[in-house]
C-alpha cells in the first residue's frame, strides 16, 4: 500500500462532512483502495466480474459429502443458464459473471451443445484432482499451472475494464480441501475447521475429520512450501484463486474474497508472497468454521457475516456495493469547508 | 405476515438450486418480504427511497455535544446541494433522497435562497424540541401531528412508486433523545446505553447520562403511552420516523431501519401497533450502545455491523441492496428440477 495515498485518504477523511471515523470499518476500507491504487480519491471499483473456477476433488470418493460429484458439472450448467444464486445477485448489483473450468472431472457436454458457452472459460488443468488420502491432490507442475490460469484470468479481466474482482468458487467436496489447507496453514486441528459444508450429518463429519487427518498424517505438508501444499492436498479451484489473487494484486487491483474456498486459497497466495494481501477484501464471513480461522490469520474482518455457506462468489457479491459506496463517498462527499458546515470545535 | 405466504417462500427456497438453508439470514428477509407482500416471490424492493427527517433538540442547551447546533440547518442544505454521504451512497445504489424538516430550528434560506429545494418537504411541526430536563419536548399534539408527517411522507412516497423505504434521520442532539426513549422502552439504565454520539469526551457522556437521568425523574414516562413519551422526551424526528414505519407497515411496504434514532423510534411505532414490526428490517447495527439495546427489544438483526455511527440512514442504504438480492434470488434462481441438478439425496 501506497503511505502518501494512505496519509491523503486519512486527511480527506477527516475533512469530510461527517464526524470523525464515523463511517467505521468503510473508512479503513477507502484507505486500503487509496494505498492500493496510489490515488485519493481512489478509483470507484466498478465495474466488477465475479470469476467463478470451478473444479472435482478426488477425495469425494471418501463420502465426504452426501452430493453426486456430477453436481460441480450440472452447477457449472446452471450458471451458464443464468439459473444459480451468483447470477441472480450478480445482476442485481450489475456485476458480470465468468466461469472457468480449471478442473470440472466431467466434460461439459449440455453447455455446449445448447450453445451457452458465453462465460465460459475452458482452462482444464486435469479432470478433477486425485484422492488426497491416496497420494497427492495433483502434480506441482499441475498445481502451477492451475495459479496460472487465475493469473490469466485476473490480467485478461482487468484488460477487460473491470476495476474489481470477485472470487467465486464450485467444487463438490471442496470445503474438505479447504479445511486441509487451513490446517497446513493456521496450525489447526482437523476437528476445529472441519464444517458441515453443504449440510452433512454427525457421522458424514466425523469421516470427513478422519479424512482431512489421514491426508495430513501422509503428506505432513510443509506451509513454507506453498505450491507443495497445493499438490498434497489442494483443488485446481484453489489453486486458481491463488493465482487470481496474486494476478490481482499485481494489477493493483481490489480483489473482493468469498468464504472458505476463497479464504484458503488467500493463505496460500500470502505463503507465495505476503503482499497479495493488500488487495484483499474479505466479502464475508460464512457459517464454516475454517473461515473464521483463515480469516483470523489473514487478519482480515468480513463486511458481511449473515450465516451464508454457499460458496459460488454471492457472499462475496453482497459487498461489493459497500466497497463501491465507500470509494464513491471519497468522491462525492463534500468538506467542512466547500459545504460550509461549522467542524465540531 | 401472510401464513400463506411464508409457507410458499420457505418451500420455494428448499428447491432452489442451493444447498438448503446457504443463504443464511437472507432466507429469513426473503420469507419477511413475502409474507409482507403476500407474494412468492415478492416484489423485488425498487426503487427505494431514503427519508431523511431533520429536527433540532431543546436539551442541546445542556451541552450534551459539542456541536453547534446550527449544524443541523446546515447539513440539511448539503443534503438538498447533495454533498453528504447519504447522497454519496444513493448514487451509488441508484436511491433517491428526500429530506423532511420535521423540525429543524433554523429557517433554511441558504437551500431556498439557491433553488435548491428539490427534495426537501417542508413539514416543520416546530422550531425544534423544548429542553426534556425542563419540561416537555413537545405536546401531545405536536407529537401526533409529527408522527402524521412520518405517515403521509410514507404514503407519498409509496404512491410515487418506490417500493422500499428506508429511514434517515439528523438531528444535532438526537443521540441524547434516542437514549432517553430506550431507557423507557427497554428498562434500562442510561449508563448503559448511552454512547458517545458523534464523539464526545467522558465529561460531555457523563454530562449526558445525567441529563438524561434528569429527564427521566421529571416526568417519568409511561411506557405503554408512546405519544407521553415521545411529548416527554422524544424528538420530532423521531416521531415523524415511528410514523414513517406505522404509514410504510400499513402498506405492506418493507422498510429498512437506520441506527440509533430509528431503532429507538421503533420501538414508539411497535408501542403503538405491534404489526408495525413486520414491515421492518435492521439495515446495521451502529456503534452507539442504545441501538444494541433497541435492536434486542425489537427482536430484530441487523444486516451490517461495520461501527458506522453517521446516522443519515447511511447504514440502511448499505443494506439496500442485501435486501434486493435476497429478493431477486427468489425471482430468478432454477429449481433443482428445471436446472437438470441432481438433488442432495
Amino acid at each position: 500500500l501506497d503511505a502518501k495515498a494512505l496519509g491523503e485518504a486519512w486527511d480527506r477523511q477527516k475533512r469530510m462532512t461527517k464526524p470523525a471515523g464515523s463511517l467505521g470499518m468503510l473508512e479503513i476500507i477507502s484507505a486500503q483502495l487509496c494505498g492500493l491504487s496510489r490515488k485519493c480519491p481512489p478509483p470507484i471499483p466498478e465495474p466488477a466480474c465475479v470469476a467463478v473456477f470451478a473444479g472435482d476433488h478426488g477425495v469425494h470418493a471418501q463420502g465426504v459429502t452426501p452430493w453426486p460429484q456430477e453436481v460441480t458439472a450440472q452447477m457449472v450448467a446452471n450458471f451458464l443458464a443464468g439459473g444459480a444464486v451468483v447470477n441472480a445477485f450478480a445482476n442485481q448489483l450489475g456485476a458480470e459473471v465468468c466461469v472457468v473450468d480449471v478442473g470440472v472431472a466431467a466434460e461439459l457436454p449440455p453447455a455446449i451443445d445448447s450453445g451457452r458457452t458465453t462465460g465460459l472459460l475452458p482452462r482444464k488443468v486435469r479432470p478433477g484432482t486425485g484422492d488426497m488420502t491416496q497420494g497427492p491432490a495433483m502434480t506441482r507442475e499441475e498445481a502451477m499451472r492451475a495459479i496460472e490460469v487465475g493469473i490469466e484470468t485476473a490480467r485478461d479481466l482487468v484488460a477487460a475494464g473491470n476495476k474489481c474482482l470477485v472470487t467465486g468458487d464450485m467444487g463438490i467436496a471442496n470445503t474438505t480441501a479447504s479445511a486441509a489447507l487451513v490446517c497446513v496453514f493456521t496450525g489447526e486441528d482437523p476437528a476445529n475447521v472441519t464444517g458441515r459444508g453443504t449440510g452433512i450429518d454427525d457421522e458424514t463429519h466425523a469421516r470427513k475429520v478422519a479424512v482431512i487427518r489421514q491426508a495430513l498424517a501422509l503428506h505432513r505438508p510443509d506451509p513454507s512450501d506453498p505450491i507443495g501444499v497445493l499438490a498434497a492436498v489442494g483443488g485446481l479451484e484453489h489453486a486458481a484463486i491463488a493465482g487470481f489473487l496474486l494476478g490481482a494484486a499485481s494489477l493493483r487491483t481490489p480483489v473482493i474474497l468469498d468464504g472458505l474456498i476463497a479464504g484458503s486459497a488467500a493463505l496460500v497466495a500470502k505463503a507465495i508472497a505476503p503482499e497479495v494481501q493488500a488487495a484483499c477484501i474479505a466479502g464475508h464471513r460464512s457459517a464454516e468454521p475454517g473461515h473464521k480461522a483463515a480469516l483470523a490469520k489473514l487478519g482480515l474482518r468480513p463486511l458481511i457475516d449473515l450465516d451464508l455457506r454457499l460458496g459460488e462468489g454471492t457472499g462475496a457479491l453482497l459487498a461489493l456495493p459497500l466497497v463501491q459506496s465507500a470509494a464513491r463517498a471519497m468522491h462525492e462527499v463534500a468538506t467542512f469547508d466547500s459545504a460550509g458546515v461549522t467542524e465540531k470545535p
